[in-house]
This record gives structure tokens, C-alpha cells and sequence, in this order.
């Protein structure tokens, strides 16, 4: 059975390649958040589950956010944060949008690992997860570091605003939807 | 900058989790799919997100698997596996969703927190994933350790079911939607 | 060929149905989308669907609208307005928002075709489209007529909206989602 | 009260719009579904909310259809029929749909207003529904009567579907989803 293996292997590659990141590089990511009128984040597949997720837990923390796509979602104009997440980079509904969104002037944050691609090209701030590099396929098919690893990035930036705001479990309670 | 601790916290509290799982729970888990006429994943909020997920892989491995509440998902019926993921085991819908299927005789999967539960209690098979207990709220806000974890915990399945079946990286491309 | 049998039938019998709603009613409904905080709306399937393409129009006019379910959607409370559709009115999971919606003391509007039903109990306004008595399987299969009949239902109340607030198509433009 | 004005409006231009269309080319299209592996549709915004709505009765008629962006959509090959709706024929991602299908020689059902656009270009099969000629902007903002007329458009080619399989309501009904 090779599934704890797999535990130790995913667990430790995330590590790995998020303890390589650049502090200024994050405190850049964070910074942009509070300098914005509003937000949009979108991605593709699995991609665009690790956006959406972060997506509810910054709407828990009280900022006006919108998964591209879904049904209320407003134009971009000058003065938003557009969040983009591909691993490859070449995503074509997301570098399409990419190229719309410097359009409209909104500011681009690109979230892949690939440094040298047209989705990376196009980042106002692009961050490069060195996740994927010499990967065993077998214990690791696919995208599933990046998109693993975005996921534990995103929710690590959580905590990151978090700790900056002041905000707590509670209040973030308050703002979780409860009917479902 | 708590981001890297973050980073430390999160990987090594879902390594142990996960690691406490006996073997012969995954093993159960894993000979259920290979025995039922088709598979359906439900979840709500962020657990949603990690079984939409999972459900992408085993699509890209070659099981029949359904999102419930997606476009063109069929009816449940006896002999299909249901998969109902929610760390709180209390979430209304996904627990009126195994009242439901057990009505039809499907068999039920449930992965939790809460081995104490209407959910857990429902499951023909249940696996709490023990990840959240004396958690850090400012490292891990809400369900955060459960909905990483679950993903963690899914994309190790998928290894387990691609060393067993004989799969490879090349094939499940082959199956991976390439349109968009 | 029976096509053009179709169309006929079902555009009548949309007509017929709508134009036997009560102008107060109407009116009731209309008003109380200026008197609530924000909204919500919700349905399960076509009856979803044709909810959420309502959700879009209001979002161009400039309501505060919200699909749940969906990423970013805040919680429900009291001062909010909850538009429920079901046909049936028996669908498990719009009766259980609707139970908690009214808990919280949000204000609820029904949309059905079914006066006594679960549903149409726990509605402070519930509206009845009568569409679907005596309809020919073969022309309007299954909830076909309620659905389609919510559809041109929810955007005459667009137009009644659009024409008492003064606004007009380039404003609504404006506010339509471009990047896609 | 202009509500009952805008009923009576938009179920008549949506009828003169749909009798206008050629019986040959609903033949063609209808046909076109029982010699295709499986099918697959498309659209952005209120007209992929059509879309969706086709895409669950024909399931619920028994056809293998997707809907593209889906979890569970595989990728699209030689021999799969491919339904792109968008009024306008100008979408971004429609097209880039159009154009990736065409590349792997999937067959292209195009359902627009505009004739002379780049969707339309790309269609093996081309149906312009004429409802939006001289709208009053009042009675339908935007693409409402493209919008709200595919819908119609759709469920009278369920209905020749219908009609053409021998199918009944009692069958649909057994391949409706039914646990939410």
C-alpha cells in the first residue's frame, strides 16, 4: 500500500517548495489586497477549486471578492486585483483574461509554476510555486502539487491576513454562510 | 510574518492526521470502488471543493463518477457508491443526501472530523480524519486542517488506485478535459 | 414534425398563465425588493438555473443579489429578502432554507406553481404561476412549463424594476460581466 | 404597470422568431444528435444557463451529454458533437472553443442571432434564432430575448426528440436526478 507514502511525499514537496518563497514576494501579495477597490479570482479545473476556496475564506475575512464566472460577478475595471491561478501558465481561458484584465488596467497577480510562460508574462506580481520540479508520477499525478500546494499557499496567506487585521475565528464565523 | 509557520503548521498537522489511518479503513475504502455500478461525491462550501476535486482524478482514472447537483448528474440507485464529505458530520444537506441514499440502498462513504455524528452514524463506511483536534485558530480558522486534509487525503486514494489498477500519468491525460 | 406545435403551445400557455397573476401581488413583490438589506435566491435544477439568470439581471440593475450556494455568498439575516423556486414546492433542500431562513427572520418569497405545498407555507408572499394544469406531456415534459414560465416570469419583473427605478440598458451594460 | 405589456411582448416575438426557422435545419440538428459519440454544450453567462437547462433533459432522454467546464467533463474527440450558444457570436471563450473543436474534428452546432459572426463562421451547423431585430430595449434589456427564446428553442427540440424516441414523461422521470 503505497498511501502513506503518498501522505509524506505530498505533505513534504508542499514544504518544500512553499519554504522557498521570497517574504517580500508574499508581503507584496498581501500588501496589494488592502490597496484595492475590489477583487476576482479565477482558474480553470482543479486550479479554480484551490481559487475558490481561497475566495471564501477572504470573503470570511470581510473582503469584497468574486469568483469570475459565477452568476453575480461584476466587471474588472482600473483600480481591482485580479488573481490568476494556472501551473502551467498557458491556460487559455486564463490567459485570455489576463490579457483583458491589463485591458481594463486592473492590477494582475499570477499564482503558477511556470516563470516562463504567457500567463506568467502578463503578472503585475507573478509568484512561481517550485512544487513540481522532478515529481514521481506516480505519487504525484498530473498538476496535483500545484494545485495542493496552491491550496495550502492560499489558506498560509490567509492566516497571514488575518494575523495583520486582527480578525478572529469568530468574526469569521459570523460571516460564513449557515444555511445550507 | 507568520506565513512560513503557517506553511510548517498546516503540512505537518495533516501528516499526522492522516497518518493515524489504519490501513485496512483505506484498504475498504478503495475495494468499494472497484464493486459498485457507479460513484456520486457530495459537499458543501470548502469540503465541496475537495471532493469536486477528487472526483475530477477518478474521472481521469476511468471510474463513472457524478457530482451531485451538477448539470447532468443521474439518480442514485442500489449498487451505486455514494461519497458524502463534511468535517462537522451536521452539515443539513449532505446529511438529509445520506438519509436519502440509504432510503434507495445505495452504500454510503463518509469522510468527517466527527465520529460522533448524524453523518458518521449513517455511513456504511466512515473515516474521520483526525486533523483538527487542538487546533491553532490563527494558523487554521475554521475547518481549514479538515478541507486541506480531505483534499490530501483524496489525491493519496487516487495514488493508491493508480499503483492497484496499473494506471499511469499518460492515460489519465488522455481522459483529462482539454478545452478550455 | 412537432417543433412548431411547440413553440406555439408553450408561449401560450406561459401568456395564459402569467396573465392571470394578481397586479398586487406583482407590486408586493416588486416593493419588497426595495426594502431589504440584500438578497438571496435559490432553486435546485432548471428551476436553479432560471433563479440564477434572474440573480444576473438584478446584479445589472444594481441590486445586492446572491446566489446560495455559490463562492462568495454571505450569510442570511434578519432585514434580508430569501426568493425560493420549486415547482413542487417539495424540494428537500429549498423547504429546509426556507425553514431557515425564517428562523433568522429573513422575509421569504415563494415561487411555485403549487399553493399547498410545504413550501408555499413558509412563503411571506407566495406566488403561484399557473402554467402547468392540464399540460400535454409530450409538448411540456416534466416541470418544463413552471421553469420556462419563471424564466419570462422573473424577467417581466425585470422590467418592471428597470422601468419604476428609470434605469436603462447602457447603465445595465455597465454592470455586465466582461471578461469572459 | 408594465409587467403584463412585457408577458404578452416577449412570448409573442419569441414565437414569430422561432416560427421563422427552417424546418430542414431543425431536422438537421435533431438528427445530428443520434449519429454522435456523446455531445457536449457550451455557453457563457444567461445563454449557458440555456444551455444547462438542455443539457438535463437530454439527459433525462437518455443522451450522453456534458457540459463543458463541469467536473466530471471529459475531453472532447472525432465523432462528439459540440453545441456553442452565444447571442452575440462575439464570446471570447465560445469561440476559442469553436476553434479548439474544430481542431479535433468534432462536429460544431452553433446557436446564435448573428449570422455574420466568428462563432457562426465556425459552425458545421448554424442556427440563427431571429427574436432580437428591432427589440424595444424596455420590454428586454440586453440578451433577453435570445436568452429567454434558446430556452424555448431547446425544449421544443426535447419535445421532437421526445417525440421521434418514444419516449414519455415516466422515463425522463426515472433518469431524473432526485436527492437534493
Amino acid at each position: 500500500m503505497i498511501f502513506k507514502d503518498c501522505v509524506a511525499y505530498l505533505t513534504q514537496k508542499i514544504k518544500e517548495g512553499l519554504d522557498k518563497l521570497d517574504d517580500c514576494v508574499i508581503n507584496e501579495m498581501v500588501e496589494s489586497f488592502f490597496e484595492c477597490d475590489k477583487m476576482f479570482i479565477y482558474g480553470v479545473g482543479r486550479s479554480g477549486l484551490a481559487s475558490k476556496g481561497f475566495a471564501m475564506r477572504l470573503m470570511h475575512l470581510g473582503f469584497k471578492i468574486y469568483v469570475m464566472g459565477e452568476t453575480v460577478s461584476p466587471p474588472v475595471n482600473e483600480g481591482d486585483l485580479v488573481i490568476l491561478v494556472s501551473g502551467s501558465g498557458r491556460t487559455n481561458s486564463v490567459v485570455k483574461i489576463a490579457q483583458l484584465s491589463k485591458e481594463v488596467r486592473a492590477k494582475i497577480v499570477v499564482i503558477t509554476t511556470e516563470k516562463n510562460s504567457p500567463l506568467a508574462d502578463l503578472g503585475d506580481l507573478t509568484i512561481a510555486l517550485d512544487v513540481q520540479k522532478e515529481k514521481d508520477p506516480r505519487l504525484a499525478p498530473l498538476g496535483t502539487l500545484f494545485e495542493d500546494g496552491a491550496l495550502i499557499f492560499f489558506d498560509c496567506i490567509i492566516s497571514e491576513l488575518l494575523d495583520r487585521m486582527g480578525e478572529n475565528e469568530d468574526r469569521m464565523t459570523a460571516r460564513h454562510a449557515s444555511l445550507e
